[in-house]
């Protein structure tokens, strides 16, 4: 087989057969195929697109490119979400606990902050002492004791993805929706799951800003999953501004523990509940929507999935004390806010723009290897629809450093626009739901 | 400037400027920008194509990579010919020793034979001791005693196209029109000539078979001559059929000396007065392709081309006695006629396949560390429009190897239709000029 007819065909649209691609995918693992020949057949796909086939063949070669996690001896079904990531979307902290303190088991490997998006293993961070960088066997000790355990990215799951998205990285080839899904289902169904919901976001603070990238998006995923054998499904969900109102890894875990405590923002704590009805459906838990959620409140209601977060707080190393005293989550030093300038309503909020203040607040990285600072953020108390008079605080800004603050804060005034009449509409938590409930 | 955003462009289609295609070019010559890279942007360029204007740029920057040639101090322009490559195609070792009698330079680097098609370089290595390897000192002393010198690349003209063609044939880049172009172009205009003639090839035995993918290319070709500086014209000729009668290094050079002694086949002979015509006149050395034309057959009939042929041989180390006595070059051990298996017509050649047999036989390359056996070949006597008698030979092969004639002979006797009546008409010779006699 020839790699450099394999690149041809594929950039004269031609369908490549499965061992064609499981041949690109290992010979490039394994250095045999060189990087310049991988990234023009990147390039090639970028512009000519895959086959539903050909994109299952891609994404199982990624996920057989390594350890494929297997808890077949868990008696109930593994089930996980994952999120295309967005600001403020720190549901992981939340669902987690809720779906394992129903009894099914969370195997979830998380990632980081990407751009302006948060990510679930530098909100866990900020709780003190905690572990994200277990070994395979405690994963499975954490997971098999408590239900829920929350790991990042080891080298031993999809190595190729790891070669290939740093590649893709510096070729222009990261924004294909064929590599995107390839990327994240290589790594997600190496986690041993029988079912996986899909939290696509759309709107001004996601990736796929447009909703009909983010369906095709979505359409792709589910298939995809499908194809191999998982129950899937994708909930297009809103990102057109922060969810909840926390924004910054600390604000966000102390957030996520208001909910699991019967409290909180009434958006975080819905989109929540319907994700976890969801995993509960295709995890065979329930068998309706309606039952899912229900269930989901009750592990809110009866304390059970506070109980799990603790639990799993402790087993991965940290203080589980953060539950009842969020006081020993990294605090920032100076707070401030951002005012309105006029009264009105607030019609829209440039979620991106949110995102990128919690960035330069040092909340995210501009650079891979940039740190992170936990304490650092943006309260969120004006959201779309609400009614604002001018001088008062549309946000708290936490912050470190005046410089910082400098640079955020006009960021987040002009990402408000306040206009005399409310908005006619209020855009729906969950725009579209791709896959069914079987 | 940041080589991910300049691949990034390309891809969604915006324009370069002329600064960042040098930045690329420059940045890959020297190893500042790798492979990786380059691979994805030249995907990218074969998929989104180029402006006129990026054309420029880049084929400037490749010709710029390297030594650019001056030969200014030579009183007369400096013109040359290039071809796209074709089968039996000979014309160089004819134009030049014509344009060079009547008193024009004619500055050539040629290339080997690639694929079906031969290489100048190959068939003038088969006249004993000729050295094509000249250094640039020596080239210009041939020149300027002769007015005319053949010889290969060398290292320091276009370092740039050197590395980019290795790295477009083992990642499917190589054919672009765009890239083509800035290939041939770069190298030509290293040449240090004023002016320059291109055949375009189309037809079966053409690297472009449509007629319309070879009047794109010549276009590009042209404008981009003449954006930086030069006078340029295209001619786009036939090469469905074998030109002349003679496919292979020694057989084609002694044709070639059969037409500068006024006889040989009659659409070679008319080949080459038509395309030395050109060179005279875009070479400002006549006012019109009539004038030229007639130049050009009186350099044959006063005997001057043949004595400039006779002189750029012993030059270049050759042995000029070739001139008398054509058994000097290298003779094939056996010959085969190919028979008709049919009396008829020829209507038509498969002109690669006559190409392929030629390079089975031994007299091209099937990878490019491959030697030539400079011997052997096909002596077509059946060209299309010809009569033929069932029995009758088709082609004579020049052979030294049994079974590499038991591969070749098939597909010459393959590659003819052979059919009851005549073709209605013949292909021209030169389909059409793409740029002005000015």
């Amino acid at each position: 087989m020839l790699v450099t007819d394999l690149i041809r065909r594929k950039r004269d649209g031609a369908e490549l057969q499965r061992n064609e691609i499981e041949f690109l995918v290992n010979g490039y693992t394994r250095d045999t195929i060189p990087d310049y020949q991988m990234s023009a057949w990147l390039m090639a796909v970028l512009w000519r697109g895959m086959t539903r086939a050909e994109l299952a063949a891609l994404t199982e070669s990624m996920l057989n490119s390594g350890r494929v996690l297997d808890f077949s001896e868990l008696a109930a079904a593994k089930v996980d979400k994952h999120s295309t990531g967005g600001v403020g979307d720190k549901t992981s902290l939340i669902i987690a606990p809720i779906v394992a303190a129903a009894g099914l088991y969370v195997p979830m490997i998380s990632g980081r902050g990407l751009g302006h998006t948060g990510g679930t293993l530098d909100k866990l961070e900020s709780i003190p002492a905690f572990n994200v960088n277990l070994s395979v066997g405690d994963f499975r000790r954490v997971l098999a004791q408590c239900g829920a355990g929350l790991i990042g990215q080891t080298a031993e799951i999809a190595p190729a993805d790891k070669k290939l998205y740093a590649l893709r990285d510096v070729t222009g080839t990261v924004e294909s929706p064929y590599l995107i899904c390839a990327s994240i289902m290589s790594k997600k169904l190496a986690e041993g799951i029988d079912a996986l919901v899909l939290d696509v976001k759309t709107g001004s603070g996601a990736f796929m800003k447009a909703e009909k990238d983010a369906v095709f998006l979505a359409e792709l995923m589910v298939e995809t999953g499908q194809r191999l054998g998982k129950r899937v499904a994708a909930l297009i969900t809103d990102m057109d501004q922060p969810l909840g109102c926390a924004v910054g890894n600390a604000l966000e875990v102390a957030e996520c523990v208001d909910v699991l405590n019967g409290k909180g923002p009434d958006d975080l704590r819905e989109l929540s509940l319907i994700l976890s009805a969801w995993m509960f459906v295709l995890g065979k838990r329930v068998e309706s929507i309606d039952q899912g959620r229900e269930l989901a409140a009750q592990m809110i209601s009866n304390g059970k999935a506070r109980g799990k977060f603790r639990e799993m707080i402790r087993l991965q190393g940290g203080d589980p004390a953060v539950m009842e005293n969020p006081g020993l989550l990294p605090q920032a030093r100076h707070k401030a806010d951002v005012k309105s300038p006029a009264s009105g309503f607030v019609t829209g909020i440039m979620c991106e723009q949110i995102g990128t203040a919690g960035v330069l607040l040092g909340g995210g990285r501009a650079r891979k290897e940039d740190s992170v600072d936990p304490a650092v953020g943006i309260m969120v108390h004006k959201k779309v629809g609400d009614k604002v008079s001018a001088g008062e605080a549309l946000c708290t800004v936490y912050y470190n450093s005046a410089e910082r603050l400098a640079s955020a804060a006009p960021l987040i005034e002009q990402s408000y626009t306040i206009q005399a009449t409310a908005p006619l509409r209020a855009r729906p938590l969950v725009h579209r739901v791709i896959g069914d409930s079987k």
